[in-house]
């Protein structure tokens, strides 16, 4: 069979470490079928040339199966709002990767800063549009009188399916969906966001819906996850939840993600939730296990299940052994050797 | 001395119940001092009228030394975007209360979600424009090619203002600030909040300021509380910063806010954080901790430090006996009659 052509961009600071960890496991759980062609887009990349990737970039990529990415982002380097406008951003609703699917569970062995484990969520996270269009301005820009504006902008096509993208999960697990919103605030957009979920509902008589405003879940992820399955949420609200989701299940060390374009007219792309942390991107302590997590939903989603279930179980091995469960302690090389081992 | 005018508007649901509490226990703390006029603006009002306060409703609450508000909303009754944008939203505007207080911290014998305590935090939250302006609209509506925009409007007046404030809590503490963004996406509000930042901490040399992301600082506050300090941030991620704040001190029920107008040119308001729980509503067992605590934090702002002090001392007297610290479990009226005779 043809390999599975995959671009890489390890991009900035640990994003680099743990993508050389993420293929290394990829390559072992599926021997000789992935083909890797590294792309060095980064904020290094952009003091070289005065661009986060080449004008052609975004058509460079879409002839692969599959793209992973490392982190990117270096703010000391690139202001922020410039690194991720001009690459992760861009390339996500490009390729209209618009289903951001982060799962949250503790993995064995990891303790988490909750008393209370035992929580198996699903965040969906819309990927394309809302508070992450991009849209608005400055004016009287410098002085006393300057004000700034940020469109979040809603389409029903957008809402929509990723709302359906959420019940179809909910429906392949226990059933249940929380659609997550800021209705009593946001008057425009999150009022239609709960009309469409509503719509949308009654397509799915076997799901059952809870609406629950934005603070509110994030308060429920903390005081008890365990009442929450799939969670459907905007742009904004998905990231947030997400990193929440990440500190539960013990750490951006163990957060897992997957930008899917559920259609398959592109690409999708896998990185894990966590940036590119300069702070500590020299150590060669960055938790590869994240990044891991992420290639194994890249194979499943290639159509290699067996492969991904594989390092899930290696993974699983690993954590279980009390490896690579506590951020910061052990090497990354360690965490990875063991990962590969237990593949064995 | 003349009394204190208090408006009060219990609201809905729980926050009847709670107000009455919270109103004894101040009463208690300062005999005879305290004047209240009851307005009975909620949801059933909205029923009843058509509006969820008077057309005057404003300029009668101008005249009053402070208002102490319950909780308002019930979804069954009046959308949650009706009732909020016709009642507590246009007072925290119209009264320019643009700093929303909130104080996160385990009461004694409170246990909390989170294995390690310790932390105390206190939120500052612009209250009156950004993600909660209430611009925008719809185009197509109902139909397949629907669109929603909701626009965030950032003034430099607004950010700076809540900003300087921060700053200087953040002096009278442990001169720390933590300052919220999202300007990796949102590149304009948040770049230009972020520049508001770093020029206002020009005048605060001796307050450390770190930049987080709203992702990054939620997380923080469930992996590492104890690294925060005072938190500024802007009117939406404030609300889910203080949630989140409320569930690792143990829930809703113990979370207190005060929405202060700083130049004191109009009353403050003073409600706790939690809204209206229909579903408890009837069942008496809402925790009137945060409304007491809410109470305390009005004391303090009308110039009763010590009444305040010993409102506080009571509440602590009463979790450190183990009354009131967890959720659903003790009636509202043992947790109120322990605090007043605690305060004897
Ligand atoms: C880096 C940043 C722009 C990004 C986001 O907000 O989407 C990240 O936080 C994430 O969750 O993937
Ligand atoms: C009820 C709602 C509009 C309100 C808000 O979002 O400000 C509440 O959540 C709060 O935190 O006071």
């Amino acid at each position: 069979m043809a390999p599975y052509r995959i671009a890489l961009i390890p991009g900035d600071g640990i994003g680099i470490t743990v993508t050389q960890a993420a293929l290394a496991v990829a390559g072992k759980a599926l021997p000789g079928r992935l083909e890797t062609v590294t792309f060095p887009w980064s904020c290094d990349f952009y003091l070289q040339t005065g661009q986060m990737m080449p004008q052609d970039g975004i058509e460079t990529l879409r002839g692969f199966d599959a793209i992973y990415l490392g982190a990117v982002g270096w703010p000391e380097k690139v202001p922020d709002s410039v690194s991720l406008h001009g690459l992760l951003l861009p390339i996500r609703k490009a390729f209209v990767q618009y289903a951001n699917i982060r799962p949250h569970r503790l993995l064995p062995g990891v303790e988490g800063p909750l008393r209370k484990g035992g929580f198996d969520i699903l965040c969906i996270r819309e990927n394309t549009e809302g508070e992450y269009s991009g849209a608005g301005g400055r004016v009287h820009q410098g002085t006393k009188d300057e004000v700034a504006v940020e469109t979040a902008i809603f389409t029903r096509a957008g809402v929509e399916r990723i709302l359906r993208f959420g019940f179809e999960q909910a429906r392949k697990r226990s059933g249940k969906l929380a659609s997550v919103t800021k209705s009593n605030a946001q008057k425009y957009s999150m009022v239609f966001w709960d009309e469409v979920t509503k719509e949308v509902a009654a397509d799915y008589p076997d799901v059952t819906v809870s609406h629950y405003h934005i603070d509110a879940i994030a308060a429920r992820m903390v005081m008890d996850p365990q009442s929450l399955d799939v969670v459907v949420a905007s742009n904004l609200f998905g990231d947030i939840l997400t990193d929440l989701g990440a500190a539960i299940q013990g750490g951006l060390g163990f957060a897992a993600s997957a930008n899917i374009n559920p259609d398959r007219t592109a690409p999708s792309m896998f990185e894990p939730v966590h940036g590119s942390a300069p702070d500590i991107a020299h150590l060669g302590i960055a938790n590869p296990l994240a990044a891991i997590w992420s290639a194994a939903m890249m194979l499943e989603h290639l159509g290699e299940p067996e492969a991904a279930s594989r390092i899930m179980a290696a993974m699983e091995t690993t954590t279980a052994r009390g490896i690579g469960t506590v951020p910061g302690r052990d090497k990354t090389d360690d965490i990875t050797h063991a990962v590969l081992a237990a593949l064995d």
